[in-house]
């Protein structure tokens, strides 16, 4: 698109970055696949954004001649339903609140096309569901554009995708259900902010995957249509465990934390199995990792360390500050690494220790080489932030992307 | 042992074989440990012991000192809690006939000491549950010796282990749940005889297992006490798929039978996994079968192929005797075996067959050599049967075992 050089000023564009989270009171199944409403409430951790985020720059323009988007240096069908109620839903708070006097910007106007460039600081093969990141991002990203503020921001994310309403917000997040059959009430909420647990630590293991997984949202279908303990699940134990979680995480209550994230997984990937035909998230190394993380705490005769697994084999590990270095060095001594050292460990540094014979007697398992390529080292963190150095902005003053942006 | 001659006259003995039985709808979880009565009822297909029996011998003599037992060759104790259950049982009924005037027996007095004997004709390599065909033939067994005659013969054999109850009867088999506390009415009884469904074949896949798995007692313990699931699963889920499996057996309807079955066995894997912690007995290559074999029916848009899975990776496999062939040589393509022809299907024996391209094709799955070690073909089969020929008892006339009892 060659813009005239007199019309760029005409062009009104921003830049945020928006985290990814992850469960630990899972989301699977909904009650309304169009307006994506489930039928559990569920509760993450959002992370930090230092190690993991998504970046998304939009602009708009009255000389753009359609909505466009790029995602990681690829341009995109617009199309796409889920895009498209994004958009529509975010332009309609825009236009109500112009209406009602309270739009503050002058270009940004809502009936111009935009132009969406987004990409991700992390490596697809992480296997981490960019999905609500992306979506939060886009969302927020929106949001600051076109001036729009709403207690029903995280109702529009969920739109895109339903975990990405919790990445509207940082440090402990819960989506509750709601009642509603317009979804409305379907909304995340926080339930702690990302100071309030600071000694939390996240290692997300990721492990070398054989074949690609049955995709989320048809899995979710899938469960939804065939598993008969999925409704029991959803209707009596979740909103038990929904309540001991928020309690756990006010408490600072890491045992109690720990073995609820780690059944709650485990009951997750159970409804998988219960499903038809049956859907397989955890492979071998995924099971050595469980086996590992429970006869770790068995030595130690608490809960120390606490695994949860989404749709795929890769492992997310919350423990503690203190006990981080030992259990990183125990996973480098059971999945002996290809690469050693910082390559391994990726993020925030972890001091390196050694490990007791004893324990390593205890825990008693062959190693498996090679079983996890890498680690991020992480933190719970905030929800999404504008970035204000427009040296940041993924596109250019013709509204196409920057080189940057595409080899990003 | 060393007997006097002249009281050689005063040994009775008799031989009986006892079926393995493969569970449809699974039993797992106890509502009384000592008795052994389940949470829920259970149905199994009785296999034909030309492919897979235990043997047991059984004499009695006013010279033994002591009760024996001998296991595969290697004496074993006899005051195992279960065995003694059975004894004892067997004991009580024998000496209520006898009080009624019922006996027929002359020397196998039951206040006699009695030497056991008894070896199956499978490794325990094949990872199939020996302890239902040992106990069955145990309490069969016994019941010739002593001359007893029961319906309660099953609730004596539950009480050595509960599957074992199944094994009684040939063909069709449900084990009820019942509700008497002292569990006279959780008992076995036969749906459909060994000849009820002819067409009807079994395949064992013999998976290598790489590390040992937890047993099914204690298993089935920890999950009672941990899954939030299972009670679902024995209250709500089984009883309606107790009367359906019925229903479809007598039907002969293979589809139905086909599909409940690997239902059943994944609720139950679902149940494993969502015990705390959690306990996994499908490993990659259960994961693979189970692939194959929807992948497989998916071609043809019906279930032709149904997979079973008990506490351990090795599949069994229910199919009609038309589609024998071409699935065992789809096995014999997607996991190349070390070796071939006859070494590789043993049992009954299954013709050879070419796959059309179409069909591997539309499979779409990486082939995975060494996969599967071996298969045992067989079908159903009837319950325990008396040996009459005295050549194949297993202990001599000194009461001790043969030789050849020793080394097979």
């Amino acid at each position: 698109m060659n813009m005239p050089e007199n019309d760029k000023q005409s062009l009104a564009m921003v830049t945020c970055t928006g985290p990814v989270n992850i469960a630990v009171i899972k989301y699977w199944g909904k009650r309304d696949e169009d307006l994506i409403l489930p039928i559990n409430s569920s509760l993450s951790v959002t992370l930090h954004q230092d190690q993991l985020k998504t970046t998304t720059t939009i602009a708009c323009s009255r000389n753009f001649q359609q909505d466009r988007i790029w995602l990681n240096g690829k341009e995109e069908d617009i199309s796409n339903p889920r895009l498209q109620s994004c958009l529509q839903e975010i332009r309609r708070f825009a236009r109500k609140r112009r209406n009602t006097g309270g739009s503050t910007s002058d270009v940004s106007s809502v009936s111009h096309k935009v132009h969406i460039c987004s990409v991700n600081n992390f490596p697809t093969a992480a296997g981490l569901a960019s999905s609500a990141s992306g979506y939060a991002c886009l969302v927020y990203t929106l949001s600051q554009l076109f001036g729009v503020e709403s207690e029903q921001l995280s109702a529009v994310a969920r739109q895109g995708s339903g975990s990405a309403c919790r990445s509207l917000y940082g440090g402990f997040v819960q989506w509750k259900l709601g009642e509603r059959s317009d979804g409305k009430d379907s909304l995340a909420e926080q339930v702690g902010s990302e100071s309030h647990w600071p000694e939390l630590r996240v290692l997300v293991l990721v492990v070398s995957a054989e074949q690609k997984s049955v995709g989320s949202t048809s899995g979710m279908h899938t469960s939804v249509g065939t598993s008969q303990l999925l409704k029991y699940r959803a209707d009596v134990v979740v909103p038990s465990r929904m309540e001991e979680m928020i309690r756990v995480i006010r408490q600072r209550d890491f045992p109690a934390f720990g073995e609820l994230t780690m059944k709650d997984s485990n009951q997750f990937h159970a409804i998988c199995l219960d499903t038809y035909p049956p859907i397989f998230y955890l492979n071998n190394i995924s099971h050595r990792i469980i086996s590992l993380v429970h006869r770790y705490n068995q030595y130690y005769g608490e809960t120390r360390v606490a695994y949860t697994f989404d749709a795929g084999p890769n492992a997310v590990i919350y423990t503690l500050e203190d006990h981080l270095p030992e259990f990183v060095q125990v996973v480098r001594h059971f999945f002996p690494p290809e690469v050693n050292g910082a390559e391994f460990v990726k993020g925030l540094p972890v001091c390196s220790t050694e490990l007791s014979e004893d324990l390593k007697r205890n825990i008693n398992m062959e190693p498996t080489p090679k079983g996890i390529h890498y680690i991020i080292s992480t933190k719970a963190g905030p929800g999404p932030c504008v970035v204000k150095d427009p040296n940041h902005h993924l596109l250019g003053a013709d509204g196409l992307p920057k080189k940057s942006a595409i080899s990003d």
